[in-house]
């Protein structure tokens, strides 16, 4: 499907506020990911790189993670990727392993500084590749997280 | 550099012995990663997808993360990172945010299965983009592992 329901968009709303909130709080990012099973999110996560520190902990990740465990197996198909920012390539290609076909996003990889992917030379549509095998909705709410966005922190 | 050391390819044998070993354990597959700086190995890791089950646990994410913690920091620039696997686009991407530049790895993306990619159209040689910004070095000890790989399994 390649409209927002009422209940994703509902979720986008909470996501970006917890990015605002996260980015005040010290060691977090201002970076919000959720994982949504139907109408019901099943999972949240928030940047974790330099809390723990790990490099591999994105919003993504951590939600990734915390809904296969709410699950009880590796495979999220049927799951919907949220993030208030356009998934890297790492995030990226978790989903994919993870079964997910439809991720939904606010910013946008060229709204945003490179540093937020690390291969910046290549665009969602190198991903979705010649045959598109996932759907991907960006640019919701965007204007509304920017701001947290400009200066490439993370 | 684009040659190994003697300690890189010592401890790429001590990886291909793990990821057999790991192969034989319930829950593990037969995939092992490690990080050096200089000549020491500093973390070491094995899939840990459907032990946990989560499904960014790959063998080069658990690795970075213990990398990450031993050194306490999420910056693992000058580490190298060695798999008997050549890294899946998550893998590659978490490597390159940890500021690693260097990979070297054992099974090459040709000769094992497309599951073992998220992205199968895009090939390692997209990754290094117009400006290569990191060394790969693939296809050592490779007769070693392939038969790990050949089914698919992880």
């Amino acid at each position: 499907m390649n409209r927002l329901t009422d209940t994703e968009r509902a979720a986008m709303h909470t996501l970006v506020r917890r990015a605002h909130e996260a980015s005040h709080e010290p060691g977090k990012a201002g970076i919000a990911a959720a994982l949504m099973k139907g109408d019901r999110v099943i999972a949240e996560g928030v940047n974790h790189v330099h809390l723990l520190p790990d490099p591999t902990q994105h919003a993504e990740i951590v939600a990734l993670g915390r809904a296969a465990q709410a699950l009880g197996s590796a495979d999220l198909s049927g799951c919907t990727l949220l993030s208030t920012l356009q998934p890297c390539e790492m995030c990226l290609a978790a989903m994919r392993f993870a079964g997910i076909d439809r991720v939904i996003f606010a910013a946008r990889q060229q709204n945003v500084p490179d540093k937020y992917f690390a291969f910046p030379h290549l665009s969602l549509c190198d991903f979705l590749g010649p045959e598109s095998r996932f759907v991907a909705l960006g640019g919701l709410l965007e204007d509304q997280v920017l701001d947290l966005y400009a200066d490439g922190q993370e």
